[in-house]
């Protein structure tokens, strides 16, 4: 629609009922079709939910000084809206629709609020954790396509918590980046140290986390190691490896764990003779941790496929007359 | 529902389509019910809203930034998301749902952000502007009841902008308040002086104004004062009246005129007998301005039978399994 042919009416006398199209006529001058279809949609479910619920004013008020605490929350070492998102599920949700996964590859998980842009890159077998961090754990992954093919040179970054359950931000006067890295892909994978991940509460001393003690919701997630694997041509790899057997297993407060990501934490045994072999490699000694993965990378042209697909079957399901432009649905020029 | 009696069941594996049901199972377990119904129509209109537009990763980390900048834009005399919330039509919708009127009764408008809580109490006359803020003008109210009875006695709070259309809390080193005082009703009503309102921008270096721009939206509100009056036994009366003929009347940046509301402005006659007493009383000449308004207040009987027929017939419209308790929705136990 030219933006010049909007009829913009007389914005007065504005009832409960009637507000709703006319905040989306007034935004309908936008030029961009698909911001001003998300803003459309934004204000059409921020005005029904008002309605169905009967939003009073308090509860307005509330949830101003909720959204503002949460954003004055946020500082260059935490996200509190990152947080707010991965509790009421969004995050997950965002990330299950972005990143459809073709049979065999690795399914991913919620990035969470404490990845860091500032990681360092390790040399194979490295440790990307200071001394007394926690039990030493090495892991060994695999690194291929869904035809089998090793993918090489591939970016993997790397973070997790300490043993007492706090990641390196979590610190105050923190010098640099600890228990996080940046790993390069061989043909036989990459492999790196660490410390045995433990489960610990999401920060619960901000506005998120007076929220889950009102929705009488623990705050833990079930101890994992976080990995984000981005390589040419292959769509990005949001992903973690959960500890099998956390008692957080199947509660996490963030709803990031699936079956596929759940792994064994072995011992270094001090009879196998791969174990011996890998512990004279990596310069780790038996009784230290093992844990392993074989990661599988969904290419870009995979992604693109099933992603239009889900959405043309999501639009069919909701009965909605949107039409897809470069996979995303915008707003039918003539409703 | 007896918390312990919910069965929440494992948390895993959850896809695109059921984290919905389980976000808001998990949440189930909060004894409020007013709340626990607000958090699920919320996540409820939240994950429709994600996955209908297919909202992208990029997309929601946009989100995540913006709505960051606008908490952390929020200061002790700026509050954005308000204006974010006006900009969007939201807060007209709670008002309109809230303070629903009985014929006769003065309707109500949006807050705005830029009420404060440090207002002087005025005696009857005086100016709430200091000198030079503006070209001079009475304002002249009586203050009523719908059967016609004064309300002596109530507290009206009122704020404007100075004659370059900024509120006090617009300057930097704002020592105090100013363009804004608490006047007390007699059976006469209330008079006071201030200075003619102009049209102005809502601000527009913040977050909102960004979204305003790209949305091809202008910021101006038309000229106004903002009235908030308070009454034993009346329901609280926020609104403005609007100055007759503003280029900005039917087009306001936060959806808040209504034809009632917008007020002639006349000048003191120099040759009307009523216009000589009352600038002899007050203080003023012939040439500065008059603006004058009867004000009817709803009592709070009338605002909660009004607010409940208001909240059954839009439940039964949405065609709602909700049921109201103390006038507003919570899911049915049955549910």
């Amino acid at each position: 629609m030219d933006p010049s042919s909007v009829k913009i009416p007389p914005m007065l006398d504005l009832t409960a009922d009637n507000i709703t199209p006319n905040t989306l006529l007034i935004n309908s001058q936008c030029p961009d079709k698909r911001f001003k279809y998300l803003m459309a949609q934004l204000v059409t479910h921020l005005h029904d939910f008002a309605r169905e619920t009967r939003l009073t004013t308090d509860e307005w008020m509330s949830a101003i000084q909720f959204l503002t605490a949460t954003g004055q929350k946020c500082s260059s070492t935490r996200q509190e809206f990152i947080l707010l998102s991965d509790t009421l599920g969004l995050s997950m949700l965002v990330d299950a629709m972005n990143h459809p996964k073709p049979p065999g590859a690795t399914e991913g998980t919620v990035l969470g609020p404490f990845h860091t842009d500032d990681a360092i890159v390790y040399e194979e077998g490295a440790s990307i954790c200071s001394e007394g961090k926690g039990e030493p754990m090495l892991v060994q992954c695999t690194l291929r396509d869904t035809l089998g093919n090793p993918v090489v040179g591939a970016t993997i970054d790397v973070w997790e918590t300490d043993d007492t359950g706090h990641y390196d931000t979590q610190y105050e006067g923190r010098e640099g980046p600890d228990c996080r890295g940046i790993l390069r892909s061989t043909e036989e994978g990459f492999a790196f140290k660490a410390v045995r991940p433990v489960s610990y509460p999401v920060p619960t001393d901000g506005p998120v986390g007076d929220m889950l003690k009102k929705l009488k919701r623990h705050a833990f997630r079930p101890s994992h190691m976080h990995f984000k694997i981005n390589a040419p041509g292959f769509d990005e790899l949001v992903t973690a490896l959960y500890i099998r057997g956390d008692p957080y297993e199947t509660s996490d407060a963030v709803f990031g764990v699936k079956s596929s990501l759940i792994t064994d934490l072995n011992k270094i045994s001090d009879t196998k003779i791969s174990d011996a072999l890998c512990a004279a490699k990596y310069g780790i000694k038996p009784g230290d941790w093992l844990l392993c993965k074989d990661f599988v990378l969904t290419t870009n042209e995979q992604n693109s496929q099933l992603r239009v697909k889900a959405a043309e079957a999501a639009l069919r399901k909701l009965g909605s007359r949107a039409k897809l432009v470069d996979g995303l649905p915008v707003a039918d020029d003539l409703d």
